[in-house]
């Protein structure tokens, strides 16, 4: 079983309040929680504030479910640099026989592990995964490339704690920008100033610094300091619980990563870039529940607005 | 892998027409599909037209990932009904010589299933699953017990198909009801009629009917029977593509099964039973495009409004 990281006193206290009130509902396993309606009234709030402030952009919109062809995982290198993350999925394909066998064992709850085959699925790490080869199999990109909405998608990440900001399975509000080179920076850079805004006007704090992916063991410390480095990440942070601010949103300038896995190119000749931004909709929440309290019909005026509850 | 399924070739050619008119998006695996922003819009249309149908419930809200845990689905005997439709979810928890080597051969495509181990989370099966534990984790009920609306939750069941209603995962929307057993049952009861007239509102042509789950095996047929027998599965079937009409929504009372597995009693020291519905938000979007054509700007004008479309 994945190591289980317990959270800092004051991210339990929190967890154990939102608990409490029935913002987060315990499933029995860490990071994995129900929503109450309260809790996703203000996550739908704040998925719309998303929806205006991406309005402008003019995204085409796709919506894709949770899972991942294990194929696309393999081909884009997830396994070199997250192999800690990644949630496969498997399945019986056995005769009654085995099926019984695994029952017996399953319910006295024992290792009924051998009767699972990995499947040609994985759970989906990253909202923006299945939008490049969607693109890619229309052909090479018109001038100005394109801009896709993947909407609020859950994605899995094996990484059971004890701080409910750092969920097992999560809503990333995904939006991808696939172009030139020049263009794809310069949307992705001017989205960092727009979500610095959004969030402003929800009431948080919120901070943009350079940033680097949780990337796997000692390679993965080079790799991280290659990304700073190359400022291919910046992050916008904003304070929930706990000593240090939380990441809430994420802006990752790709290079030719996806579009050379998938063969996107410009309808020019030219190279295609990608880049893509993600906002982490539970921790947005999760903020605003810190920040303006508990019960949302005492929040100030203009963020009930903002959010849609007024 | 699972065997696949082949569609008929009527569905085959929908699903056909769904991919070329950018409806569904393909992903490589049967049965896991993106979906285009006409297809969406549609199938959030028919989750509202389901919230204006329940909101005489005045049910409680809750949303749920589509995650369970394994613990759960080993405690409600899933394994003995359904073991082939049960997806579980596996992680690495090795070290970085194990990551390496885990890397090379999914780069190669191969087989790298030794290095993954069984997680404490499978897939959720159906979506009111997570809401039984939650509402006995409160205490007794009080007299007329309650409702709880689980929202349009992605679920997963591993059986790939060439037939586009036949999802390895999509959204059901699911209301459960817990209670005395007479109220169950009514409450059961008058959903299979109100739900004939919500589709029959969307231009569809609904027919109930008694029906069964699909058991798995020898014995499986023998369990399929007595449920059919003491009627506790009702469905709503249309058309869609094929030969015969398809189940859009079901209507399952599960007697003490559910309230005996997690001790939910009523406050009157009587039994509590359960029942729920589920709506196949995707079953139905397919049976709208199949009906009323693949532009939904040119469907009946009745059916448009109902849809928020208009």
């Amino acid at each position: 079983m994945a190591t289980f990281r317990p959270g800092t006193p004051d991210q339990t206290a929190f967890l154990d309040a939102l608990i409490e009130r029935g913002l987060l509902i315990p499933s029995g396993v860490p990071g994995v929680y129900g929503r109450g309606a309260a809790f996703e009234r203000v996550r739908v709030g704040v998925d719309r504030a998303v929806d205006r402030a991406a309005a402008p952009d003019g995204a085409e919109l796709m919506r894709f479910p949770p899972l991942l062809p294990k194929r696309q995982l393999e081909a884009l290198g997830y396994l070199k640099n997250f192999p800690h993350l990644a949630g496969t999925i498997f399945g019986f394909e056995g005769n009654e026989l085995e099926a019984n066998e695994q029952f017996e064992l399953a319910s006295r709850h024992e290792d009924w592990s051998a009767y699972q085959h990995m499947s040609d699925l994985v759970l989906l790490p990253a909202a923006c995964y299945p939008i490049y080869p969607a693109i890619a199999a229309r052909g090479p990109l018109a001038r100005g490339g394109t801009t896709v909405d993947g909407g609020g998608t859950y994605v899995f990440r094996q990484e059971p704690s004890g701080d409910p900001a750092r969920l097992q399975m999560f809503h990333q509000r995904e939006i991808a920008r696939l172009g030139e080179p020049d263009t794809v920076v310069e949307w992705r850079d001017a989205w960092r100033d727009r979500a610095v805004g959004l969030l402003a006007g929800l009431g948080l704090a919120p901070v943009a610094d350079i940033a680097s992916d949780p990337f796997f063991g000692r390679q993965g410390r080079m790799l991280a300091a290659s990304q700073r480095e190359q400022a291919l990440k910046f992050e916008v942070l904003v304070h929930i619980a706990g000593p240090e601010p939380t990441a809430v949103a994420s802006f990752n300038y790709h290079h030719d990563h996806f579009a050379a896995t998938y063969g996107l190119t410009m309808a020019d000749g030219g190279v295609a870039h990608t880049a893509c931004l993600g906002f982490g909709l539970e921790r947005i929440t999760l903020a605003l529940f810190c920040t303006h309290g508990f019960d949302d019909a005492t929040w100030p005026g203009a963020v009930r607005t903002e959010l849609g509850l007024a």
